[in-house]
């Protein structure tokens, strides 16, 4: 027995706000689900889904989040899946501050940080311009999720001081991305949702001199029962990206040391990674450095 | 009310670990408590806290956090508070492995994400060096939970698409901070434990052009009970901070767009976000730009 599922069945917490709302008392909350499995909400999160009136949620990686909210809590999906029907910006922005209006309590549940690369500037600036109470609840990124997932920190002292979250997108007329000219010794780059990018991305972080062996890993749907966590060189990305059929939802990490010995081109991957209980070698990719997580 | 003193009060979860614990069983467990307010852990945190058999826990914001936690649970503070007593990195490490080799259910506890700024590496290295499994638990980091508090987001479409996190220190040889480098239009910075080096920091930005007149947030023991906000142009960060007694635990986050003119020194902040509910004039500041957050 354990604890969630204790909350997500027999809690018996008080229903607070059944039915149309109460005019006056409406409110939106922009809640951070973190990066899908539902244990990495925050108990503020769990509070807010247990007092919603209604919850407009994204694309949730575990649809047993939602188990979590107030029963008679209305659920409207309003993410974007592959062959899903998809709101646009301005129709989540519309119904939620209608919603609110009607004195309900709305929760527009995010996946990972609502701050984070999940457009809360947007959804802040309708519902202040509307004169309605606005909060956000912050969530566990996906960054922090996927060096969670593969066992490792995001800075290390003396050796990466700084950590770049970035989407590795930039002007149409940049031959590089715009985030390239923060790869440097002492950095790791997180890259959100830039699995497309990768080959351009990879290009221009070795056009900045990154070394074309230094590790990468990749968390493919972290936190969800698909995840899997690869790694292999730089200048490989693209091509275990392409191999292993990775696409949309997956964050790549790369981490350049300020101290130790750049690695180059041909050096073998510090294998000494490998023993983390998470990563082992994928049996099916003989050759290939890119390792799976243990199912 | 409400959920969270119902789990820290009566929740009869079973004890699962009296005692010396099992020989065999024993693991670390590297969990971030996030900034302070205990409804900011994750139910994953939380179970973790209910499993363990002892918990090394750092300065913890919030003291209730502990109460989350079995009732049987050794609890151990090794952090760091003024004047209290402080453990040694090293020693930590070897405590930590120790109880784990008794096969006890360690819990380290840490502020915000283990994995940023947290030290987790080394703590990863030596249970790994022992053979014992160690599992990370991600957290809400402070930059996430000071945008949520400060009611905006870190990332903006088309005006802030990179968000750096970075301590601001640099070599003692080098006359500006490494961070400063990754300052430009369409990035957001978010300095940790950055307080100290606001002089030296500021002086970095408007080197490599940051407009003076930008706005720069600070949240102070963001998710405390002592939690104080403010704000101003960049050019007077180190006069607000020394101004508003602020030292040790503020975030700064300061983020140039990319696409709006630059504010330029001398021009009045947009008091539009004055209207955020978090944010008020301070009366006890007349004529500073600084402003508090409302008790």
């Amino acid at each position: 027995m354990t604890l969630v599922p204790t909350l997500s069945t027999d809690l018996g917490l008080p229903v607070t706000g059944l039915g149309a709302g109460t005019p006056g008392r409406g409110r939106i909350v922009l809640v951070g689900a973190g990066p899908g499995a539902r244990d990495l909400l925050t108990l503020r999160a769990l509070r807010h889904l247990q007092e919603a009136d209604v919850i407009f949620y994204d694309r949730l990686v575990e649809a047993d989040v939602l188990d979590l909210a107030r029963p008679g809590a209305e659920r409207v999906f309003v993410g974007k899946h592959v062959g899903a029907h998809a709101w646009p910006q301005g129709q989540i922005n519309a119904i939620i501050v209608a919603e609110a209006r009607k004195g309900r309590r709305v929760v527009r549940l995010k996946s990972g940080d609502p701050g984070i690369f999940g457009r809360a500037g947007e959804e802040l600036e309708v519902a202040r311009a509307a004169g309605i109470p606005v909060e956000l609840v912050p969530g566990i990124t996906a960054a922090s999720a996927a060096a969670a997932a593969l066992g490792r920190s995001l800075t290390e002292r003396g050796q990466s001081d700084t950590l770049v979250l970035t989407t590795g997108t930039g002007a149409a007329d940049n031959p590089l991305p715009d985030c390239v000219r923060h790869a440097a010794p002492g950095t790791t780059i997180a890259f959100y949702m830039a699995v497309g990018q990768a080959p351009r991305i990879t290009a221009g972080l070795l056009a900045r001199g990154m070394p074309p062996g230094l590790e990468v890993q990749i968390a493919v749907e972290v936190e969800k029962s698909s995840q899997r966590l690869l790694r292999c060189p730089l200048g490989e990305l693209a091509t275990v990206l392409a191999r292993n059929g990775v696409k949309g939802c997956a964050l790549i990490l790369a981490t350049w040391p300020s101290q130790r010995p750049a690695t180059t081109a041909g050096d073998t991957i510090d294998e000494e990674r490998g023993s983390a209980p998470h990563l082992s070698q994928d049996p099916g990719q003989e050759g290939a450095m890119a390792q799976k997580v243990v199912a």
